[in-house]
């Protein structure tokens, strides 16, 4: 058993020590104590030795573009947000658009990030065409999350939603499983609703069309404006902070934030924190045994 | 009867002319054409003669927030908007939050102006209580449209979106005609599912979770980012300005919206427009007669 900040530590040690490094690491580890593997510590089968630094942001701009093939993409990812918040704090606001991205897990991590320095951070991913359209029947989307975090303590919302219905790994489980898949999640090759999972070649909107629609937004957010789409190198990812405190005394965001959560839950609503392991939590042994192996893949430089 | 850009004009010239009360007079008069005459040239009649003038942006400044409850509504969105675009084409990404925003009408001419300049342009605008939250019983938040738009011509796009299931104008019309209301849409003072119109107190999200969220993300950014919410005063609106045009020749932006567009509308998917009145369409005589007694009014000086 280890605990997520020793898991954390040795983690980022390996990936070179510093904040993007000690950031991409903490939100690897926080997957798997969620019991997310899918997007934990099963990205670093992707690093490799020779990934490229991730390139730098231009100080003096308050958006830029970043061609991530070649890099780390967990790391990628840190890094940007860590660039972004800096711009976003002199800026007022910023923005960064990453193509080429590969596996980089959860994007509330990132933008909770950003909320930690006192921001309001919103990110989205596009990805390859697993998702119908509204009313459609071929996959042409991805399952395109939108995040969104501000605030800190109690207070503090994180909100990460998926615009599909489900995961291109909820339809592999299924497949592995044999289970017949929920009633109006998914479509075979012919455009018609199946619960098989063997014969599912799109999935369908979260929501219907206001699910389509914000799909869509993310899409021309990453996928258009950001370039991501039709990558076949990785996806598209943008992430865009805002810092109120330049709005004065006036506003007063804080207080505004409070008294919504407060109206939020004595509606009957489900306040929103995007997932995070409790600080005591532990990890298992053969979490343990993967971070090992990972780790020794790691240190082992081949060819000196 | 009257030609749209006649009709624009003529309030345009009333509105004090120039390019802001060009565009709110569109703005205005589209609707009218579309068949929208709640967010039409009805919204004249909270112009006064003394409503302030609109607040100047900062110009060196990427983010603002402006107070415009002493303003004619449309008349200060439409010149954020002006100002947005200008920012955003000095530091690529621009932002700005107006609180006390009274009855301006739809979002979606106001983004598709930012695209109209090569821009991306997002909005969203937040309100008094009438939305509850998924799986919630009370009212929280406001029917929060998001509106995104990009493109020229045949490739643009313009989504338009509430995140509710209807708006209390629906309601207050069902209540008129007796109609009863379709079903999961409404709830009545206990938190019970209703049909009748009467006894509504809450609306529900559009499409469940996945629309409740995205109302509580245009809350987060309107009401506390933008300081809109609780303001008996009027709403917080935002707008959000990115100059992909930034990211040099590697990225063609152009020939990725074409290619989403083509993909979208293969795969059996909408393309939204946002509503957009055909140029030759013209307003009736009725429409013709309301304009004249709006121009008359704001024409006539009280007390001089």
């Amino acid at each position: 058993m280890i605990a997520i900040p020793d898991a954390a530590g040795r983690l980022a040690a390996a990936l070179g020590g510093g904040p993007a490094a000690q950031l991409a690491a903490s939100a690897l580890v926080e997957a798997d104590a969620l019991g997310l593997p899918r997007f934990g510590i099963a990205m670093l089968d992707e690093w490799t030795v020779d990934a490229a630094p991730v390139p730098a942001r231009e100080s003096s701009q308050a958006i830029g573009w970043l061609d991530c093939a070649s890099c780390f993409a967990p790391l990628a990812v840190a890094s940007a947000t860590l660039d972004l918040a800096e711009a976003a704090r002199q800026f007022g606001v910023a923005a960064v658009f990453l193509r080429g991205v590969r596996g980089f897990g959860r994007l509330a991590p990132f933008v909770r990030h950003l909320a930690d320095g006192g921001l309001l951070g919103i990110a989205g991913a596009e990805g390859p065409p697993f998702v119908a359209p509204h009313g459609g029947t071929r996959p042409v989307i991805g399952t395109n999350p939108l995040a969104l975090a501000i605030g800190q303590g109690s207070e503090r919302v994180v909100i990460d939603v998926a615009t599909s219905t489900a995961t291109m790994a909820d339809i592999r489980n299924a497949r592995a499983s044999g289970a017949p898949l929920p009633e109006g999640i998914a479509l075979d090759g012919e455009g018609r609703p199946t619960r098989i999972a063997a014969e599912v070649a799109a999935l369908l909107p979260r929501g219907g069309q206001i699910g389509s629609l914000l799909g869509l937004v993310v899409e021309l957010m990453a996928g258009v404006a950001g370039g991501g789409r039709g990558d076949p190198k990785g996806r598209g990812v943008f992430l865009l902070a805002f810092d109120p405190s330049r709005a004065g005394e006036g506003i007063d965001w804080q207080a505004r934030l409070a008294g919504l959560k407060g109206d939020w839950i004595e509606g009957g609503g489900h306040w929103p924190r995007g997932g995070r392991a409790a600080p005591e939590a532990v990890l298992d042994d053969d979490f343990v045994q993967r971070l090992d192996t990972s780790l020794a893949r790691m240190t082992i430089q081949p060819g000196r």
